[in-house]
């Protein structure tokens, strides 16, 4: 083209996880990396996740924080229908608005617990002023979205479907392509190699991950671009590199 | 006693995870949860944990921020021999202090190594003008210490040694101590009685963990304290409670 092309704006989100039982150490977070996953399809970057306690100030904070910095939000947890689900509660303080009762969840839980409905049940139907819901096709529970932001539920099952029903829905750029070459070596052998390599592949971000198996080192080596033949290119040179030192590369994680 | 004891204070910590293979989706996280058990014994509460990117700036502003809301602030990830382990670096230049090599730190690796030392290795001797090391009796890696902060491993095993290095070194208050009691019942049957309990019960957490297993729906819930009077008198209520209700109590986790 004989020209620079003006480079692409990058998409990126953050999540915020809420909850006294992560931070406890008694329940393990397990929608970071699901989420992380889906987002990089849609070609929007993961760049930050905080984990705050169930804490009115704490996940508005938060909340804030990230909306300034990035250009969506999603959090995860507190929002059934329990005295400690305050996310509805703490978003909306934080964005200057009302809860409100969404005409549509009030209709879904009435169909869904008929004459069984009560209060606390009715909780689940609130959401911020000026929200609207996002279809949740496994599970029926909805997601909650306000403008960039996004309230999604603890349970894993129940948010990969409302993230289901975002799919293909946010505006992003380009997907990160990634792949992985392994070696059987001590990474401290490697890393002038590497540096060369990260330095020489521009485009190309090189990460490099320790393991120790069955008494032996070895790394695995991530390179990560969202331009595959740039990505290549890198992977070949790792390869020639790792060879000329006497070290066998392997295609793929060992 | 006739008056109020003064309330005490409560120690608090904050979790700076570092690394692109965790915000990828790649890796999953295993430090959070060990630290936080870890820190509930030495009686000091997890209030926050940030996952960020291998970003100087990134790593500098989130240790920074952490350090300004909690008396500790621990890092994990970034600190091995490659180009991408910039941890050393981002703390120094948030803390406005030079990297040099500690001698202690030099004097093992060159043992370790001998006659294979290499500048990539010395690497691994860096830490900000003015730490000092905590010695890791399971894997002889040391933590660094700057004050209140502690610069540990990404990998669990190492990071595991390095805190307990610290075992009973830090200042902290007393352990929250925390029973469960698990019910099959949905959590919405349960709510106002939870939320009266909740209310009820100074000095008491009181969480609800929700799950469907089997086609059935059931909730632990985890009443936590550092007062194991008051945690037993609540988790009686609790019992008497659900079985008013009909529901049978569960000592512990369902």
């Amino acid at each position: 083209m004989g020209k620079t092309e003006p480079a692409a704006k990058v998409w990126t989100a953050a999540l915020v996880i809420i909850g006294d039982e992560i931070l406890s150490g008694r329940t393990q977070d397990a929608n970071l990396g699901y989420l992380a996953k889906w987002l990089n399809i849609q070609g929007i970057r993961l760049k930050e996740a905080r984990v705050v306690e169930d804490d009115m100030q704490a996940i508005g904070d938060a909340v804030l924080a990230c909306l300034d910095s990035y250009d969506y939000v999603f959090t995860t947890g507190g929002i059934g229908p329990t005295h400690d689900d305050i996310t509805i509660d703490a978003v909306a303080k934080a964005l200057g608005v009302d809860v409100v009762l969404h005409p549509d969840a009030v209709a879904t839980l009435e169909k869904y617990y008929g004459v069984g409905m009560t209060d606390a049940r009715l909780r689940m139907a609130r959401v911020p002023a000026g929200a609207e819901l996002v279809e949740n096709p496994e599970t029926g529970a909805p997601g909650i979205r306000i403008g960039r932001l996004f309230i999604m539920a603890g349970v894993p099952k129940i948010t990969q479907g409302m993230l289901r029903g975002l799919d293909g829905k946010l505006q992003g750029g380009l997907p990160v392509l990634s792949r992985t070459i392994g070696a059987w070596t001590r990474e401290s052998r490697v890393a002038e190699l590497l540096a060369r390599l990260q330095d020489a592949h521009e485009g190309v971000l090189v990460g490099s991950y320790p393991f120790w198996r069955d008494g032996r080192s070895g790394a695995n080596f991530v390179l990560r671009s969202v331009d595959a033949e740039k990505l290549n290119a890198a992977c070949e040179a790792l390869k020639h590199g790792l060879d000329a030192d006497g070290i066998p590369p392997h295609e793929g994680e060992i």
